[in-house]
Formats: C-alpha cells, structure tokens, sequence
C-alpha cells in the first residue's frame, strides 16, 4: 500500500465520498486496507472499516495491529464484534486475546461459538513456544473408508472454513492419526478409490509440547505446507500452516539476533517501539557488561610495573583485545547458528572443538604473522616507532594464543548453554568479548613479564 | 532419520538381503533417505540409490547434498540419468547445474528435454539471489474462458508435473498474466462457472529482477503459498513456492548474522565445511580489523603522557571501549535486523536518528551514574582504590558521550550503506567497534586533558 492511496483516502473521508473509498477498497489486498487502518486516526478506522465488504473484513481485521484491533472492539456493537470473531481463525483469535486486557478478553470469548471457544482455550493453554501454541483447530478430518468422491463433498461442504483444504488429515474413532492425503493426490484419483487404499501413512508430525523453532526446522526440512500436531497419545489435536512457519522463523532468528547483540528481545517493529522500551531492552546488558569489564580493568591495575616499565604495551591493548573478541564472537555465532538451524547438537562436541582447534591454529598463525611483518614494516619503518624484536614477539605470541583461546570459549560456551538448557544466543559476541578480554590480558602481560623480564 | 536405521541397512548391504533394504526405503520419507544416501560410502549409495521405486528415485535425488549428486551422476547409466533428470523440477536441476563441472553440466544438459532445457537455461540467466533464479517455470496455466469443469480436466491432466496445483495461473494469448485462482476456489464453485469471473485479478506478483530477500518479504507480509513471477512486459515467466522461500529466508539470515559476525559466508553447513575453508571465511575480517586497531593503538600513544601521568586511566580503557562497542552494535543490529525484515528503509533516517539520540541519552545517563556509583562502592570502598573524584568524572562523561556517539555511528552506518547500494550487515559490531573504539579513546583523552590538566 503506497501513502498516495492512505492520503487519497483520507481526503475522500473528509469530503465523505464513501461510496468512492468502497470501491478502492474493494480492489486493495486485505493485508494492505489493514496497514491503511492501522496508519488511521480512530474515528478514521472505525468508519473505514465498516465501509468494508462483509467478506474481507474478519480477514482484514487478522492483519492489523493488536492496538488498532483493541481500540476497533472497543466502538463495535455486540453484533459486529461477534460477525468479526465468528469469521476469524481460531489461531488469529488465540493470539490477539494473549494481547488483550481481561476485561476485553471477556467480551471477545463471549462472542464467539461455544466450540471455538473451547478451541481457543485449548490454544492458549498450551506453553508459549510449543507447537501448541501456534496450532489452529480448523483443518479437513476424513475418514478411512470415504471414497474420493465422498471426499471432495466433505471438503466442499466443510472447507470454507478451514485454513487450509490442501492437506486432509484421516482420523479414527478415537481420533488418532492414521494418515494424510493431499488435494493434489485427490484430484489425481479416481472418483471411486478408497481414502485408506491411497493416503499417505507414512506422516510426519509434532507432539504439541515440541518447541516452534523445532517445528520450523521440520517444516524447512521436509518442504511442507502443513504439518499435524498431536498429544501424547498420537490423537490430532491440530495443524500448523507454513504462513505461520514464516513467521516463527522470523521472529525467533530477530530473537536470536537481538540476544547475540546484547539487547533484550522486544516483541514489536523497530518504529513501532517506544523510546524508553529500547532503551530499557538495551540498559541490562549494557549495565552487566560494564561491570564485568571491571575486571579487565583490575587485570590492568595489578600490572601496573609492567606498563609503567614499557608504555609501548599499551598501545597495542585495543588490537590485541578486539581481536580475541571478534575471533571469539566469529565462533560462537557460528555455533549458535547452527544450532539455531539444527544442523549441530551438544554430541557434536567433540568434533566441534577438534574443528575449532584446528581452524584457531591456522587463524591464530596467520594473524600472527600478518601483525609481525605489520610491525617491521608499517610501525617501526614508517612511523619509527622502534618498537623492538621481543616487543613483537610478545605481541604477536599472546595474539596467536589468544586467537586460539578465544575460538575454543567461543564455541564450547553456547554449545554448553544449550545442554544447560539455557538460550546460546546470549552466549554471543558480548559475553564472549568481555571473557576473552581477561584472558587475553593475562596472556598479555604474563608473556611480557617473562620475555621483558619486568 | 536415526543413525540406527543407517547401520542397519549397511548390515544389510552386506549380506546382500535387497529385499529387505527396498520394504524398510519404501516405507521411508524422501528427505531421510537423502540424508541416508548422503552418509553411505559412494559404492553403498549407488546399490541403495537403485533399490529405490522409481517413483521417489528423484525426488530423493533432489534432497541430496550436491557432493553425493556428482558422486551418483558419474556412475549413472545415461538411462539412469534421463530418467532422473526428466522426473526433476526445473528449479531443481537449475540449482543442481550450478555447482556442478562444466563436463557434467553438458551430460546433464543433453539428459533433459527440449523444453525443460530452454527453461534450465532461462532461470540459470537471471543474476544470482534475484526473483528470477528461484522461479520455476513448472505451474499450472489456465485460460479465462475455460469453465471450473475445464479447468480441472486441465489440472488432472497436467498437474502430476506441476510443482504446485494449488494457485493457477490465468494468462492471456501473450502470455501476460491476467489474474489467479486457487484450487479452493474451483472446489467451492460451480462446474459451469467461467474462470475470468470468479478468478483474483488484483495479483501480487514480483519482477525477475527483485531481490529474493524482497520476495520472502512480500510472501511473509501477504501469507502467500505461490507468488507469480513475471517479466518487464508483464509476462509470467514463472513461480515462486513457499517451501523455496522458507529456504532463503534461513540462507538469507545465515548469511546476515555470519557477515554481522565478520565472517565471510559459506554455503554449507558448520561440520560440512573444512577447516581450511572456514579459517579462509574468518581470516580476513580479523587481518582487516586488526589493522584497523592500530589506529587505537597510534591514539594511545600519542597520549603517552597523559597515561604516564595517571595509570589509573588505562584501567578504565577496556571498559570504556567495551561499552562502546556494544552500544554501538547494539544500534546496528536493530538497524540491520529492521532493514532485512522490511520494517524500514533509508527514507527513515530522520525518525531513527532522533529516536537513537534519545534513547543513547537515556542509556548514556543510566550508564554514567551507574559507573559512578561503582566506583564510589566498589572501588573506592571495597577495593581502596583511591580514585578521585575528577578521575570519576572524567570517566563518566567519557561514558555518557561514547554511548551517545556509538549509538548515532552505529544506526547511521547501515542506512548509508543501504542507500549506497552496500551491505548493511557489513556495518555491524566488529565494524562499529573499530571505529568507535577510536571515537571514544580520543573523547577520554581530550576530557582528561582537560579536565586533569595534564
């Protein structure tokens, strides 16, 4: 949606041209007319709304905003509030209560059917992150001995409702899963075969306890559009669509990045997002770290003599120091990663550590001798800083060491937050750096002191 | 698939029971026995790839690692091959055939039909990560005076081939593409219906030139299945299936957090890609920031005095350059994430700005009088320090101002680099620190001077 459309609008609400904004919406993508809603005053929501057709306004509703559907419910009548909810998936439902006040919460539940309520409540019982969490309940159920034919009459009948109709799930009588067939495999069969001669037995699923980002992985791997979630005892509970999956991918790699650069995860779009919320999402760490990093400055303090002795050490502190940072955090991100995408797990130790050891020693060399031919060439024969042969060994020994060090803290630590079961991601570039720079100070002034014999 | 399965069918590889091993492949999904064929030995793989049905030959074959593709297509037979090769989606093969020698890409080449060849060729044109090279020319095409009966007589008859049945795509004689329709759609018609009155025709589609991170969005925004791709003149050239999305929207993230990690991106996943390959990702970044240092190190320097004068202010560096840097990536981060999600663009540098000025005063404040307090308790108190007063000053306005400078370098950074047509997710923590580190040392200098008088 273009802001000439939103301002278009708004010159046509003010000359009350209804039957005009009508049309244009008549022709925009619901996902479009609610960013158009949500950009809206309230008094210009509520009467765009209404000027909706009946059939894209449930839908259009699903895409906007938690605030502008809360300010919406608040000036619908009863019976617009239940024709919305009525039409509204019982995910899209679940999700928006999560963000409503109880009082709200309350009018909402009352509008709906009894049996979406129960839906809805099953939904919203179910641990945030669970494979639960994100099911809905509206899905195409067969049974075994249907033939094709009576198949497609169901769909026909039931489907409308239903989020997706691609993906039919048979049940028992118990309602345990036996298989699932596809619309494309229907459309492919004969009218008279059987659904249990020709559906798919062999079905992928979640258990509702499983973790969203565990599903996501499942989803990527296998292509799917739908997978079905089931309870402990292999009884259907529902399914998950892959709009939804895009989503969670989404959302939990931003997650997965605002903890990697030490930010507290915040739930809305950057804009979106007051400014004391960031800065409240940034203070923690920023506060944490800062204190940590009085260590480092300790470390600097009890070697006082040794700098004192030869001010030349210092200068190169930052170098030495951002590299065993930037070393440690190319690691642990690479780690984090890949456990984010399931490709590694905590068994891989082993062989992630031997990889790392392997990887730091020729990072580690060449770095260091990168920074010796650095020091002969560029600070003692243009900057004549004379800085002399054991100096550069000094310097060049510890960064080498601490290149290695910081590869292997790098990958064990998240490796190991994950069999914690505590989240890698925080185990990321901040954490890292603040630890390497210790040790590498150490390092540092240990080297010196018995090379420089200070 | 569990490791238990795999030893299993090596046992019965071994004492030949084929029969055995085709009853456990038939009741297996695709993907697994991709990632069984991907583990066995190259003379396993071959006997296991030929006891496959020929219906899931090859579709195993394209879950496969490229490796073990090359592996098989050497010793195919140019039956084998065909038969692989014409079962393939051409999106598929297009992939396949680029990381694939130029010796095999010619036997692969001649191993596909005519037209799949043409098509092959076309999405290989299209420049890497556009809308072009994802597409596949494999979907259904209907015309607008077909009736619904029509229309699933055409869906039955060319579906099997198709990789998704679900969205059809209506076009002209020009091929030009005039509106869509679900399959939903067509189940809850009528069978005399005509398809140009009840089809979609206000489409969203991309361009072959767009960005594929571009494209994911719009999939995300719109929950779409399918996206139509077409060409300048408006003609479809292909589509664009969600389970390739979900694909680069995780290829795509991978690559932004390695390049926000300072690694360069690779391709395969963390225990697949060698040592070398990975210590070559890692090690110009570190070189080029580690030269980058010796800036820091030339401003420590040429306040030689003043840190000979005051050691204590030496101990403070590590902190101050920590907070730096991390307040600043914190910045980036948020930047890079909302530039990759959509959520912003250039245009809205002046909205950031301003909000990044006042939350990095909020945090600056906090920061200053956190620090401020920790040196009085803990340092001075508990530790016996002795830091005066105009010390703590100096390093608590130092604080304040690098956060603030950190923040405004750290949003800004990635924006111009957008606008330049640069990476964002260069501009991230270990860029920002260099540059900051620097900023921040100078600002602590020049207050000491100052403020210290020396």
């Amino acid at each position: 949606m273009s802001l000439t459309t939103f301002e278009n609008i708004c010159q046509l609400l003010q000359s009350k041209k209804f039957n005009h904004i009508k049309e244009i919406l008549s022709n925009m993508n619901e996902v479009d007319i609610a960013e158009l809603i949500d950009l809206a005053t309230p008094e210009q929501a509520i009467i765009i709304f209404r000027l909706l057709p009946k059939e894209s306004a449930a839908e259009t509703f699903s895409y906007m905003d938690s605030e502008t559907c809360k300010r919406l419910i608040a000036v619908f009548t009863d019976r617009e509030l239940r024709a919305v909810m009525s039409e509204l998936f019982v995910d899209d439902v679940a999700s928006l209560l999560e963000e409503m006040p109880a009082n709200m919460v309350r009018r909402m539940l009352s509008a709906v059917s009894p049996e979406d309520r129960k839906d809805i409540n099953l939904i919203l019982k179910y641990p945030e992150d669970s494979a639960g969490s994100v099911l809905t309940t509206e899905f195409v159920r067969l049974k075994r001995d249907m033939t094709v034919a009576e198949a497609f009459e169901h769909i026909r009948k039931f489907g409308p409702n239903k989020e997706t109709i691609y993906t039919c799930y048979v049940t028992d009588n118990r309602r345990r899963l036996e298989g699932v067939i596809t619309v494309k495999q229907l459309l492919l069969a004969r009218y008279e075969d059987i659904i249990g001669d020709i559906m798919e037995t062999n079905v992928i699923s979640a258990v509702t306890t499983d973790d969203r980002e565990e599903v996501a992985n499942t989803f990527a791997k296998y292509d799917l559009i739908a997978l079905p979630v089931v309870d402990q005892e292999n009884r259907l509970v529902g399914i998950i669509t892959v709009d939804d999956v895009v989503d969670i991918i989404k959302e939990e790699t931003t997650e997965d990045i605002e903890k990697m650069a030490a930010i507290l995860p915040g739930d809305k779009p950057y804009l979106k997002t007051g400014v004391f919320e960031t800065a409240k999402n940034r203070i923690p760490w920023l506060v944490l770290l800062m204190f940590l990093a009085t260590i480092t400055g300790m470390i600097i303090s009890s070697f006082e003599n040794a700098l004192a002795g030869s001010i030349v050490l210092t200068a190169f502190i930052p170098m030495i120091m951002n590299t065993g940072g930037n070393s440690g955090s190319q690691s642990s991100v690479a780690i984090i990663r890949s456990l984010a995408l399931g490709d590694i797990s905590f068994s891989d130790i082993g062989r992630i550590m031997f990889k790392e050891l392997r990887v730091s020693f020729i990072c580690g060399l060449v770095l260091a001798v990168a920074n010796f031919i650095k020091i002969i060439l560029f600070d003692n024969l243009i900057l004549k800083s004379g800085i002399s042969l054991t100096v550069s060994a000094v310097v060049c020994l510890t960064l080498a060491l601490t290149v290695i060090i910081a590869k292997l803290v790098g990958s064990s630590l998240p490796l190991i937050a994950k069999k914690l079961r505590l989240d890698p991601a925080v185990m990321a570039s901040p954490f890292i750096t603040t630890i390497v720079d210790a040790i590498s100070l150490i390092i540092y002034f240990k080297i010196a002191t018995v090379l420089l014999r200070i």
